[in-house]
């Protein structure tokens, strides 16, 4: 099934430290994680273009020949094409474009319609150079989040470990893969409303919080200079110990900061019962958590935090981080595990009318 | 009975802000709190001078003339007198010191006889003068601390609230006596340890840790300007939130600097969960901890969560702070409660024979 078929995946991604800093001009640290998403592109000869995203429940597909009568002319400005919201409203007109659906699933269909147009026309669609692969995925992250501050769509280009800083991106040297918990509270939140509070709490208390600000910077830096280290020694139990102080650290300051929740208290009291260490990721409020496991944790340990955290009502990924960016797959580089849950549900899935 | 007795009492203390980062250099703030130690002194004619300290279970009597015909010329140096280690020495050869009791008694006993004699010494017993008073408890502090800050005697002398920086201390302006929680976790901890700890922490990561010490400087200092100001305006509900926010703060930044505890989590969870805020108090790693009563609480509310913390197996007392410094008391202006406590106790306690 492979022979005419290209598949594709990048890794998903956690800040591992400087959220909501990062908005005050510090460091963050973002790094790739092995929890992947897939993207198979098959040709067929039905004349339609077809998307199947069976994650969010999104079953499309439009007449190529109807797409290619269209006016797309507004599309043909600059490389890639910034989507303004000029253009994108015109695409909703001129596009068959789905409007039974919730805000989130129409945000994914006008992001891959745009992406598709626009990358069809400039008859790019071989193009394997990642600078390239990146700048179109940061198009994807304009039309779906408006203001995006590119970190995403880097660290799942080109995967491992970034520092971001100011608009700068730059890639840490081989990053070691770490074994970490990603914990998601189910805890619903809004990150504009959070980042708007460590603002104010800025503002309210400049003397205090400037320096709050600074010090989560330095744990970034030094976070990064340990895991530099880590690359160039043997790891040793040390480097882990330090990887623990600073999340154990900067936790506390995301606390201070006022962007805690008493779900994520017990996410990191949970862990912290088992020995592991633990800090709250992204926007906080809720939302996810890691925890990083240590090379000496025995199988059955896992399993137990695991449990105590889905006891909770968590839900709870074993994954790693540093994982590789964006990678085109065959059969035989797949875990087998992975390639069953594609092969059953890919048949016709996302299939390029090209 | 009070016609020849005179009657005592001087406040307990707890740090408002500045822990540990007082022994960086930074500002703290300590406020004197209206749980008092009351100390009667009482002639009688046994020739004896005796001490009873009910609640460590202490009652010695030593005989005035012997102790009278001792050598105690080693203690007329300076004034008041510094009890260096060789003087405290000598004391427990010549005097009758018991040696029957554990390290804490003792040491309770060998303050008591220094200041004693010392004080006998120097004909200074009437001597009312509030810095004499302050600098004989600092010699007493002496005796049982070694190298102690001198804020804990300064605050039980004067009272109120009280700033202190690198050895500097000095009072606020008319601070307003909050209602609080006192709280003791009862679990046992080495202030040594911990101010090591943090020493420690800050020698590891000096980026991380001194910014955050400067954090804490600033929550002390802000604390002090809301104080100043409730003292000058009509206390508004706005200062007690910010009193409240200050006080989140720093529990997260003791946090980070590692001197929590999970008995200290717990305090925080059980008073926040009745929407009240909490911070250690002191070394931290277990110990007293504080909560803010707002003015809004009413009776049943503060009964509720006194209740959940002793249902913790902590022990917990309602009173306020910015309390009176040393006192002198007379039958009417002690509550009713206080002075049957006393009455019961007091039977020939704490009796000089001069």
């Amino acid at each position: 099934m492979l022979s005419d078929v290209l598949l594709v995946s990048a890794p998903g991604k956690v800040i591992l430290h400087g959220e909501h800093a990062v908005v005050h001009g510090k460091v963050a640290l973002a790094v790739a994680l092995n929890l992947r998403t897939f993207l198979q592109l098959q040709p067929h000869s039905s004349g339609k273009v077809s998307l199947n995203l069976p994650n969010i429940g999104i079953k499309r597909a439009w007449d190529v020949a109807r797409l290619q009568l269209l006016d797309m002319s507004f599309l043909e400005q600059g490389d890639p094409t910034v989507p303004i919201l000029e253009k994108l409203e015109k695409l909703k007109e001129v596009a068959d474009f789905p409007e039974d659906c919730t805000d989130h699933e129409r945000l994914a269909v006008l992001a891959f319609l745009y992406l598709y147009l626009c990358i069809c026309r400039k008859q790019r669609w071989t193009a394997e150079d990642l600078e390239l692969i990146n700048k179109w995925a940061f198009q994807g992250e304009k039309v779906i989040h408006g203001n995006p501050s590119g970190v995403d769509n880097a660290v799942s280009t080109w995967g491992g470990a970034l520092r971001y800083q100011q608009g700068k991106i730059s890639s840490l040297k081989r990053p070691p893969a770490l074994k970490i918990l990603l914990i998601n509270t189910k805890v619903p939140r809004s990150t504009k409303a959070l980042v708007l509070n460590v603002r104010n709490r800025l503002l309210k208390f400049p003397k205090i919080v400037a320096p709050l600000l600074t010090s989560i910077n330095a744990i970034s830096l030094e976070c990064e200079r340990v895991l530099e280290e880590m690359a160039t020694a043997v790891p040793a139990p040390e480097h882990y110990l330090a990887l623990e102080e600073l999340i154990d650290m900067n936790q506390h300051h995301l606390n201070a900061l006022g962007v805690g929740h008493t779900s994520l208290d017990q996410l990191c009291q949970v862990t912290m019962a088992h020995g592991l260490h633990s800090k709250l990721t992204g926007a906080g409020g809720g939302g996810c958590g890691i925890t990083l496991l240590r090379p000496d944790l025995t199988g059955p340990e896992v399993e137990a935090v695991k449990q105590a955290l889905t006891g909770c009502g968590f839900d709870c990924w074993e994954t790693s981080i540093g994982a590789p960016g964006v990678s085109v797959h065959t059969a035989a580089s797949l875990d087998a595990p992975v390639w069953q849950a594609l092969d059953g549900l890919c048949a016709g899935q996302w299939a390029s009318s090209s």
